[in-house]
């Protein structure tokens, strides 16, 4: 068969895009081909937001078929966290057809070479991007996040950051020459002559392992950076959250297949409830790359037991916010208040420890006592989300009962400074909508240690009175150094503070944001520019998106002879 | 104390060098600052050959001393291959007392920043590149190598692989700027505007375990990688070859100190006989870093149990040379006699298994049979090495009994095709000299599969009968895949074969060298050309020098605020 489209023609179309992104990676100045409003979308050629809306509801109560080979079952049980149920099955692989099936297309894919991948990968990210709005409807209904953020982070910024992806695999790729000419000088001897090839060669299959929050915000670096470096990928999705991933695996059979190239170079595998395929499939021979966000239990046992793979976890932390002292007392918590708020806490970044010292902070607004900073918080927390429409827009659904387990387990921990309020969804009756929780704990007593030192992921959230600065200092470094963090904030008009606390994050490789005030959060990090996460912290071993995240996920062979 | 160099002088000083270095791993064409020729030293600075002896004997029957916080003990017993015992002690570790204090200067190496790092690797580089001489001693009275060849490989090709790594460091580290200014539009709101600091971060000690045979040459480019990228290196050298490894953390303290850094950063860790202190030091939670070059076992025992390091392992292969067919029979024979008798056989990259067909070959000097093509290249063997002075420059002595008694067992293996025979030297009459056996073995039979699918290491090669190229070739796919390969060597003149043997070479991840007849040999690599190892079977878990090789051993630590 013939391809569609040629190598030469897809890197025609977006070379200048990959040299825009290798561009912005190297400078880290703003920059994205992805557009984050809504309006943008619905001309040439992609869906708007009704269109996006239809294509999703055609989806749900029926079998989603990839015409992958090995598919030996249908299986999906995907409950929106707004309430519906999806009725959308998906394959099942027979691993032992699949596997072998997906290495058949890995040597075209390697003599395609490092432009032409990178070229492919930018046209399944087009092709995606023109579907965004279908893409956050699906995010929507298996993350919980409310429409507006499933959208950005489930879209464009998801997007945003594959392509960082394939432009570091790009990069790396190309850092060897094709071809070399190695002539060493021999005195008065002729000189020895040798001709050298070299070809950036993938390990084999990579699998992608999906969360259940960000299925394609967390999915598509990984994805993007086998893909590009010349591996196959077997994508096996959170089962809450399959259809984001599904719909990309559709996305990249089409463009391989419209290329030339083996559409089972990318396939998914979906597991039934309770079959816990990931470990069948992490420790198979075939699997030589695992990409994986979630529990630190499992990632743990992923990088003890998948020995023959290069395992990329990103796991849980404990994220710390300094409070010590802001020249913008309003902005400050604003800011803290809009983190604490956004998808219902249960971002990977949500700040969750917020140190405060117990005499209180130095203001623009005068000294405020701990007990000030708590409740002037917990009203900002109230007036953010005192609406419910805007509150619905913010907090979007717990994602699952694990989340409202703990936010009501809450108020037992310690003094509730801010509780936690029901919020009815008028367009989704059964959703489970709740305004997160202050809880304020004493730094210094063992028994709060041991809440404020775990991470609790959803809308809950710990004021912690600590001593002093210094301990508030020591107290950051230990939790990272521990139980890893994602992030980490501080608020300080002290020289002395702020480079105790740089000095802290430097130490133990925590990415630190310094008194923000305006409309850039903790807990929002911009690909070409941001790292999420450092792989320098128990929280994860890779950072998204840099050098060692997809150096290890090729090899470079080389040919020598003599010329 | 005033630092005696300043980072800028070190820059000014060895700016241009990094640059060639930058740009010789990025073309791969010949270059190297480091003569190798013993007779480019001796002015300007550095040791002459009679200078380098005396500063090697001037060591002999002494303490090493080093002045390292927490020496507990003094320890040593090499005994050199060509016979002396070496009489010198080095200083043997207080764990508890050496690991905090490596730590102390780390601080200050990080905001050095990456350029003063390299300058300061440079600097060391260049005063042990001055010091030539005395490692020729040192690294042939501990490894056994013949004097030009430890000269060579354990000089200026080492401080070549040393460079390299400083090269790759620096480039990683610099990819991302200090500093940026992120503006995002914000439609006809003020746009969003934040200045953001990377800074890149060691991750702590790292390891370098030493090996016999090439101390300097395998141990540098770990040191210097983790050296440059922020890190304090431990040395652990083999117990037998401790005092190339000793000068070279002598030399690191010495810039370190006159340049205002912490000498500590760099220091060493002998060991007493049998105590095994690799394994207390690799699973310490002050090591965050591992460079191992030896057996396959304790390597596979440092990925499985130093779970807190970055583990970067060369272990065991078995090399193979497909031997289908040539247009220069007289050179294959001479390179390939070469490649199987520099010092003894005991490379990691000299060749064992030579597939033959059984039917013969194709030559320029007409058919051959298997028969002939084996007993013409023990010939070619006998010729080279029948000058007993000649023999003992190429070959060097046995580096250990191990290696003697597997030379000795080889007649047990199979029909012997060359034997091995016992060379005087002269100067040293108690260094054990032999030429390499050759033993002919059935590709078929299994008991045969059983010893060269093993690596034998040491002068024992095998011409193992295969029943066609098409055999040969499916054979060397299994070895890699299965044993591992550090080198690939083939000789066809036909197109098909070498297709062939380049599709199993990229497919499982070997370094391939193709009709090599003239002064290039396929156990030898060229730092900033070619790649030593692939990181990608069983052999080796890293390649010598590339990003990845680099890439992980720091984070870039981000810290961003509003503009």
């Amino acid at each position: 068969m013939a391809a569609e489209l040629t190598a030469h023609q897809l890197i025609a179309k977006h070379r200048p895009t990959l040299d825009q992104a290798l561009e912005a990676i190297s400078t880290r100045a703003y920059w994205s081909p992805h557009p984050e409003h809504p309006k943008a979308y619905g001309e040439n050629g992609s869906l708007s937001l009704p269109e996006g809306k239809t294509a999703f509801e055609s989806l749900l109560n029926g079998r989603f078929d990839l015409d992958q080979p090995g598919t030996d079952d249908w299986t999906g049980a995907e409950v929106s966290p707004f309430g519906p149920e999806l009725g959308i099955t998906y394959p099942h692989p027979d691993v032992d057809t699949l596997l072998p099936a997906m290495r058949a297309g890995l040597r075209a894919w390697r003599d395609a070479g490092a432009e032409a991948r990178a070229a492919v990968c930018l046209e399944i990210l087009s092709r995606i991007s023109a579907r965004t709005h279908e893409f956050a409807h699906a995010v929507m209904h298996t993350s919980g996040q409310a429409f507006m953020m499933a959208f950005q982070a489930g879209g464009p910024h998801a997007q945003d950051r594959g392509l960082e992806a394939v432009a570091y695999a790009y990069a790396e790729q190309s850092r060897t020459p094709g071809t070399a000419e190695w002539n060493k000088p021999q005195g008065k001897r002729d000189p020895l002559v040798l001709t050298k090839r070299f070809t950036p060669v993938g390990r084999g299959i990579a699998l992608l392992i999906g969360c259940n929050t960000f299925p394609t915000w967390n999915g598509y670096p990984g994805l993007f950076a086998s893909l590009a470096t010349g591996n196959a990928v077997l994508v096996k999705p959170h089962p809450r959250a399959v259809l984001p991933l599904a719909l990309t695996v559709r996305v990249a059979r089409e463009v391989l297949t419209e290329a030339g190239f083996d559409p089972n170079l990318v396939a998914i595998a979906a597991e039934r409830p309770g079959e816990g395929i990931a470990k069948t499939l992490a420790v198979r021979p075939e699997i030589k790359i695992i990409d994986y966000t979630g529990s630190t239990s499992f990632g743990d046992w992923l990088e003890t037991h998948a020995r023959q793979a290069q395992v990329y976890t990103e796991k849980a932390g404990v994220n710390t916010v300094v409070i010590e002292s802001t020249d913008n007392y309003k902005g400050m918590l604003a800011n803290l208040a809009f983190s604490l708020s956004l998808y219902s806490g249960q971002m990977c970044t949500t700040p969750q420890n917020l140190l405060i010292p117990r005499e209180g902070i130095a203001t623009d607004a005068g000294a405020k006592s701990y007990d000030e900073v708590v409740t002037d918080l917990a009203g900002a927390v109230s007036g953010l989300l005192g609406d419910d429409a805007r509150a619905n827009g913010i907090l979007g659904a717990l994602v699952n009962p694990d989340v409202k387990a703990r936010l009501e387990a809450a108020p037992g921990i310690g003094e509730v400074a801010l509780p936690s309020r029901e919020i009815a969804n008028p367009e989704f009756p059964d959703a489970v909508v709740r305004t997160p929780v202050i809880v304020k704990l004493d730094g210094a007593k063992p028994d709060a240690e041991a809440a404020y030192l775990s991470e609790c992921f959803g809308p809950v959230s710990f004021a912690v009175a600590v001593d002093s600065a210094a301990d508030a200092v020591d107290l950051l470094r230990r939790t990272v150094r521990d139980k890893g963090a994602m992030t980490v904030g501080a608020y300080t008009t002290s020289d002395d503070v702020s480079s105790a606390v740089e000095e802290a994050c430097l130490d133990e490789s925590a990415q630190l944001s310094l008194n923000l005030t305006g409309g850039v959060y903790v807990n929002q990090t911009a690909a070409f520019s941001d790292f999420h996460g450092s792989g320098g912290n128990p929280a994860a071993n890779a950072a998204l998106c840099d050098s060692a995240f997809v150096a290890n996920r090729f090899r470079v062979v080389e040919i020598r002879k003599e010329a």
